[in-house]
């Protein structure tokens, strides 16, 4: 059932430990058929090295299992949340990968600071806030999903494809679970420059908003000029307007 | 003789030099067959490449060689001590890791900052203090365990599985040797994370009770949920009051 | 045409890669044929893995695609800018390697603080201003190529074959493709360098003038001693005065 | 002709690449046959992948060539300064690794802040002066072997087997070629936790000196306990009179 989904988070999940985001049995990565309502996730714990395609759990929007014998990633309310929340994405990804981690843990947001950055996030990543201890007690993954949720009220989830889960790590997600890995990756990237710049340069602001918006814009949307579906070039200066998250 | 302790000893060994916790032939790890009061350890200065299982030392809890001919790991009555005072061990792995000696060098516990951390060690990674001219000079090594039991006095060795000593490095334990590298590798990842954590934000403090208690006890205890041996969900709040060590 | 050239951008494009200067499909590399007028290019957002020499895009100074199905890098007018504006290079490379896109993110040039600078930068990789919103709007790529040349007023291309692109990132170039990306990896590794020593004593200056000297000419220009075309030892003093960007 | 020297010296060459220290055809690794008063050296600027073991340039300690075709490393007459200042040493290593380099170039000493520094190297690792205008000028390379013998009174080399020159980088050597490159390796990891250290602690102090004696005994000298030769345990308190250099 399902068996390219499965083979694509399979293989997203590989590539996790490929990119240097996950040791041991760390991350999770799962993938929506949005069609079908149906999500392939990775199990709880299990060794990269031993897992096969056969062995992800597929798992409907309201949390029942409809295929698989292992249980599914501890993770797995945090996931089905997000698909419910954000009716765009089909991949979810979630890795400790260690400098957006730091920044979860230290609580703050990823400033933009540059156009690695603004080539894929259309402003800072934000940072949650802390679970309550009642959040915490009756339901915590589906909750850290609402926390999410609700700091993205404004934002657009595939324009700012991660965010930052205080005192935990970065979730990632965007059209596919491909895709969301990608994300995870770039996000770990521009998380490390980030910190690299503010030790050449404490003081330094963010990147000047029409420069952010030339450079998502290069990569992103109707007018996108990058990879080979060429397109008229946009005018930053108008779409600046436009944005309302920053 | 022990010819499966020897295997699993050898095999950790290497794990340390895979997961990039040693150079030259720093590092050793040993395993106890706890019934038979017997310990495997790796043999002192001999390289990685050339280390077979049957050059590794047999040794009783006393700290007679029972069988093999080089000698053992300088560190060994360092292990012995920690056998000795921590019942429940069966491995301990010892690495000068950059990120974690870099904490026991600075004489600085690891704070817990994330939920990295919690899902690992149920509180702060300790530091130990110094050793006194007199300890150093008389019985080096087996003071070395005394001065780590002694920082234990209160804490449950499995549930804080690593400690620093201070001016030398982390010592790492577990149920097993390879649990033992495992418990190094985890430990050099969050004191990576710290470091970082403490650039982006250098007035971070420690991640609440409630969610350090949350994270530790997924993956911990009769209640775990994490990995393929499901319970039911514990009950953070009624579990913080019990840990007697922060 | 031109499978030469095809075939050393090519391999420039890869060596980006194997130097650990970029990640997915970021960063790109050029050469030109000085003589025909025209440049070899990366197409863009095409994976590494699946890219043949025959995919580059051959492309004449004014910007004419003469050979290519697919659509140059979204650099291009950058690379062409600067083939314009210093006639003596033969190859450019852009990537958004790390601790080079910090200082460009930090708006701060590279200091000279030893001698693995000095051995192949004849003093501190500049940084150049910010494009204005007029700059980013009408022909920004263009407008990039022309900021970094503006910067080099007074510099020698080959003497100094970087620049850091404020909020950006690096350009590097030099005699050839391959010679581009040998300088954005010497590039990345002094800009680390840096950083470090900040670490180490925040209020280090830079490197004397004449050690910059010595080591500079040690390996360039016509009395250069380093390899395996000898000459005889130049005068450091005497040539300190001639350097006019300092 | 020493075919044994110049396969063991081109091994060496080959650990730095290995080892991570060297990037490029920078670095330089030379052995001594003491006996014959011959040295084996990298020829200058020649691509690790492409050098054989013919290759390597053969030198008396006066400088002339006594075999080989190439031009031996711009190094040379530090080596050779080195050889004739210490004579009980047969390697030399230089390699620009990062952060032994940051030390370098940040003109500060490596201190003994832990016991991995002490296992091999008996205080901490120096500093050299800068070179004089007068002194680069006329013979830059045999000064630089000049001023680090000079920052040697009173130091035993074999006791401080690196030494960081200012604002250029590390040497190091040893009984043989690998013993440097060895050295070399150990050397840019104390470096590296050091700085680590600092950004934990940045107050932190030296090891105490019964400590550093202590694990730098274990390891060297008659009563050394590490590795396959045992003896008697040594007492650090009557030997820590005896460290002339701290």
């Amino acid at each position: 059932m399902l068996a390219d989904l499965r083979e694509q988070v399979w293989q997203a999940n590989f590539d996790l430990v490929k990119y240097g985001l996950v040791i041991l049995t760390f991350g999770n990565v799962s993938g929506l058929d949005r069609k079908k309502g149906i999500m392939a996730i990775k199990p709880s714990g299990i060794p990269y090295s031993r897992m096969n395609p056969t062995d992800l759990v597929l798992i409907d929007l309201e949390g029942k299992v409809v295929e698989g014998k292992l249980n599914p990633s501890s993770d797995t309310s945090t996931h089905l949340a997000l698909y419910r929340a954000f009716p765009d994405i089909g991949g979810v990804s979630h890795a400790h990968s260690e400098y957006a981690t730091a920044f979860a843990q230290a609580c703050r947001e990823i400033p933009c600071l540059g156009t690695t950055h603004a080539d894929h996030f259309n402003g800072p990543v934000p940072v949650t806030r802390h679970l309550t201890l009642v959040e915490v007690r009756d339901d915590y993954e589906a909750n850290t999903g609402k926390v999410i949720a609700e700091r993205f009220a404004g934002l657009k989830p595939l324009e700012t494809p991660s965010v930052l889960v205080a005192g935990h790590g970065p979730f990632s997600w965007g059209g596919s679970a491909g895709e969301a890995v990608k994300n995870s990756l770039v996000l770990e990237k521009i998380a490390k420059m980030a910190i690299l710049t503010g030790l050449v340069n404490p003081k330094i602001e963010s990147l000047p908003d029409h420069l952010l918006a030339k450079h998502y814009l290069r990569k992103h949307g109707p007018q996108a000029t990058y990879g080979q579906a060429k397109g008229p070039a946009p005018r930053p200066d108008s779409l600046v307007r436009k944005r309302s998250h920053r």
